[in-house]
């Protein structure tokens, strides 16, 4: 998959190199093209913004460095994804569906945002991770790469498959145990360390339920009406149901 | 506000100096302090992370390395945020209630999670960016920090406040112009340019209720059942509820 990124701030892309995302680009599974729209603003100072017409604070990113930009780097008919909180909000659907694409542009808004006639003449998609207020859209398109980077094949290890990943199946995840069996005193569970997996294996679903349905209602309803379960699982599931659930959490 | 990040990938964060929250380190308004959890392993390899007791995929942070850190920092008595896709989700109230804090200490998880008995001993609050998996807490830190920051007296030039904040204002955001009112045969609305700043501000306000109701009812629904409205915008509020609204988007 290949990745354009359009933004003034291309320094702040250091972040992807790091961890499992370095290791993905050095497979040659992921490809990520920077481009600083600055470098295309015909203005004499490289100016990229300016003030909104209508009045308002802050500036809005100027359109003929923006055209210039998609233009150079050959976005014409490509899928156009600009990070906005005004966009639809980011889930597994929308991560799926990016996945599957072979060439895929970002832009990166900064400030008050980009002139709509940009987003409007190139058809842009617009993308928000989430109901809060940023500086630019770099971060954002960084969680985007990271996200949609999961559901590549051979990103993560053999074993592992982004779409068994918590949230993803419908469910918070249970608690996770690692070394030291007692630390400070503090033991893991016992069920964990039993060696019958099917116990083990009603534990982390009990557990996941408890949380879900504490933290994420909504999820949890979801999950009761979708979920086919064995006899087993069903009747950890309907005590759950049953208890008033003010223990968890 | 002093924010103390314990976290594998130290380097990741260099993405925060640029940009506003650079400015804001500068005026002393935001203090960040990198812990990298690693340097407090007591295991002659330096190793963080161990497999999880009960089986699956993946690896877990161990309790040892993050307990030492934490008590290194000073953590004792503070606010200990843990970025988890099992936390409450991010939003406006969350922010600001963080943005009240003067002292502020963001665990950032990587592989599968960090032991549940780190999470449980240190009282730690769980907050999620949104409902996707991503390789590590790095980047959700930065969202948060991103967010939180811009709530802070001071960050945001003077006109500027983050309430205002279309998303935190309850619509999304109308569409903005700049330079130059012409480009390329697409010109800015005429009304922008009128200088009439009474329809200035019905223009954006109908803007926005638009793409709201368009893209995010929920939010819509929200607005009209909350807002307090001139005789004016009730009009054009009435207008768009009465509306189909096929035509937008």
């Amino acid at each position: 998959m290949k990745i354009d990124i359009l933004t003034l701030f291309p320094e702040m892309f250091g972040a992807l190199s790091e961890s499992m995302l370095g290791k993905a680009a050095e497979k040659g599974i992921l490809e990520i093209a920077l481009t600083n729209i600055r470098d295309y603003s015909t203005n004499k100072h490289h100016k990229a913004d300016d003030y909104p017409f209508g009045g308002g604070a802050g500036m809005v990113m100027m359109p003929q460095p923006i055209f210039d930009a998609l233009e150079a780097i050959g976005a014409q008919g490509k899928r156009i994804v600009y990070m906005s909180p005004r966009g639809h909000i980011l889930n597994r659907d929308k991560i799926e569906e990016l996945a599957a694409e072979t060439e895929l542009v970002i832009l990166c808004g900064h400030y008050e945002g980009v002139d709509q006639r940009a987003i409007d003449y190139w058809n842009m998609e617009e993308i928000s991770i989430g109901d809060y207020i940023l500086t630019g859209g770099e971060l954002p398109a960084m969680i985007l790469i990271d996200a949609v980077a999961r559901f590549l094949p051979g990103v993560l290890a053999g074993e592992e498959s982004a779409k068994d990943e918590s949230v993803y199946s419908g469910l918070l995840e249970y608690p996770q145990y690692t070394q030291p069996r007692s630390f400070r005193g503090l033991d893991v569970p016992e069920v964990l360390t039993s060696g019958n997996h099917k116990h083990i294996g009603l534990w982390k679903l009990e557990q996941a339920l408890l949380l879900t349905k504490a933290r994420r209602p909504e999820l949890f309803e979801a999950f009761v009406r979708a979920a086919e379960l064995t006899k087993d699982e069903k009747k950890i599931l309907q005590k759950i149901i049953e208890q008033d659930g003010h223990t968890v959490y």
